[in-house]
């Protein structure tokens, strides 16, 4: 088996689950019960909260642990009452959360980046959220969120001049990222932070809100008054305990791991280029032009989004199916929709561009050797296409 | 150890475990993604959907899965926009979610039991959700849920005659009664019905509503358009599966478990009414009346409430933690708030009994030998609390 859909799952670090695993069946007690077992589970918990909290440079109160990205949305977006303005390119989650708002999209250029301008122009005095992902889930395209932090501190300052009292805060989706980017929350300038457990070698169904110091959020959960109120309900202890075992995984290999995909990523575009296969698509007899998207100069090193215009990457998919190579054309619940990304329209594909669009992921799971394997598998997939279209045109 | 707070948490059931097992680091895929391994997720995924929907005698399209009973709550009441009733026992979570209603309370009898005659009086056309607990968290009391859900159709039948357009619904929530009533749904006559995983045998973080057919609610969270669009983000996959398979294992020793608790129960009864040191204490010399909170015949199995008032519970559960007996005052949440109970308060207790008032749940971990130890200790550390307050009187 060759999984290049990281960003859609990754499998749970062994050292995260080995971490998980005392807090299901003996060390099950609720963190809130007041005797020494459950009050141990309270501190391995918390613990739990610091690491993760250090990860990013923040402090554990800093942090709300909810049930995974789209709920640490959700709850970042409460900081909102006016308009809010989102990036074209932003995840469903953040797009569906904006849309129960009055909202604006910010443009983006080819590769997927905010265009700073259009930022500008758009931020009228009545905004008060503007949420960008630090990298994009189809692209892997990185944001200039220091930049958009100086735009949005700049507006801040010219509204307080102005005797203007509407709030101004920053939201980054870092769900894609926290493996690949050595984040900080103060050199980003974010006010708040969304982080995803599930895409960082951590467990399904949980998730962090950095909330910096001074920003209101309303609850999404009420009740027990768990998580400084912000979220109510017993602590998902062996999840927060994973994540935050994962997330020190990945901060402590950090470098090493950038160094490994970039490697693959190189490797993977080089065998594309070689392959006898492959040369024969860019050649006259089948003119169809493999293209790599986004930047690769901001772009997380784990992805490699390919563009085949006139190949139907959704047939591609199924073949490599068959060779157990498993990846898709973009973000999983989309996919599963059955729409077309819009992230690949936003950044100006045609629809043929968009339907030959493919998404591939590196990881943990991924090894130098697959990459001939996979350029293989690909090259002779689209020969078969090619060749398959060539027979139902002539 | 000696465990007898099972109604706070319980240790993930060793079947639930090994199901949950293979699918954080091998069967890790996104189930929403294309290619096969994904899909035999989705598979599992619905699979679990179903044991737990059968369970209740539900289908699996009636299921909503949310990170636990504070969320399962949240989501239920966004069936009303009008004004909503529940009892004055809830649960923090109901009752913290009410207050951002126009809310009203329904009261309830000296066991807990809710006022049938009270709740018709404040039945007006204006409220559209009841909720109700199937067993209260801490006196263990179960609800005539049958019954009222028979008023609530007859006020329907009776707004429907005068052209009243308002909805009714009932929720329950039955995170307590999972593991020890059998619950269906039909016989309930719930439209909404909270369920959590934690407090039967599975993982902390995964809990379920059960909506009705025709019951329309508004998402908590938007984005991928999971769970039917009513809860979007990744699926919990190891969670759900989990909790399907506690589900199922408590499902499938019901009748035992429930006479096993009973057993421990009087057991428990018993040894405190024949303890030297506990006859003591119904004496002359120290009379403090022992009593039992709820009536017998409407209650969870597993649910012992002791109220023995002008002792300090709290020191008595700091005396029986020195010897590794751990018990609470009352539900986790609450007591980590430091916040008196209005559980004990709603049925009447004056302070005095709600000080003295202890809640010992009956679970897994329990045995029938331990209850003599548990008895012993319990005296024990009441005639300590007796000479200590005595000497400091005299």
């Amino acid at each position: 088996m060759i999984y290049l859909d990281h960003a859609a799952a990754t499998p749970v670090n062994p050292k995260a689950l080995q971490a998980m695993l005392p807090y299901f069946a003996e060390q099950f007690f609720n963190p809130s019960a007041p005797y020494l077992p459950a009050k141990r589970v309270r501190e391995a918990y918390e613990n739990a909260k610091a690491i993760l909290a250090q990860v990013i440079g923040a402090k554990s109160v800093d942090l709300v642990m909810t049930s995974g990205a789209t709920e640490s949305i959700q709850l970042a977006f409460t900081a909102a009452r006016g308009k809010v303005l989102i990036s074209k390119v932003e995840h469903a989650a953040v797009l569906e959360t904006a849309k129960q708002f009055d909202y604006g999209l910010i443009n983006v250029d080819k590769a997927g980046t905010i265009d700073l301008d259009n930022l500008r122009a758009q931020l009228t005095d009545e905004v008060e959220l503007v949420s960008v992902a630090l990298a994009n889930n189809e692209l892997g395209t990185i944001q200039p969120l220091a930049e958009i932090a100086e735009i949005l501190r700049e507006v801040r300052l010219d509204r307080r001049a102005r005797g203007i009292k509407t709030p101004l805060f920053l939201h980054s989706d870092a769900s894609q990222a926290l493996n690949l980017i050595d984040i900080s929350v103060a050199r980003l300038g974010v006010d708040l932070l969304t982080l995803n457990a599930a895409k960082v070698g951590g467990p399904k169904g949980v998730g962090a809100l950095y909330v910096a110091h001074g920003v209101r959020l309303k609850p999404l959960q009420y009740g027990g008054g768990q998580e400084r109120g912000l979220r109510a309900g017993t602590e998902n202890v062996p999840g927060v305990i994973g994540f935050a075992a994962a997330a020190e995984e990945a901060k402590a290999h950090l470098a090493g791991n950038r160094k490994e995909y970039q490697e693959m990523a190189f490797a993977l575009k080089r065998e594309l280029a070689h392959t006898s296969i492959v040369s024969q698509i860019g050649g006259k007899v089948n003119p169809v032009e493999l293209k790599y998207l986004g930047n690769p100069k901001r772009q997380l090193a784990n992805f490699v989004p390919i563009c085949l215009p006139g190949i139907d990457a959704e047939r591609l998919i199924y073949k490599l199916e068959q060779q157990e190579i498993y990846l898709s054309t973009g973000a999983a619940c989309a996919a599963n929709k059955g729409s077309k990304s819009h992230v690949f329209a936003s950044i100006g594909l045609s629809d043929e561009e968009i339907a030959g669009s493919l998404r591939i992921s590196l990881g943990s799971t991924n090894t130098l050797e697959q990459m001939p394997v996979v350029a293989n598998a690909l090259a002779e997939a689209v020969a078969e296409e090619l060749a398959r279209t060539r027979r139902a045109h002539g």
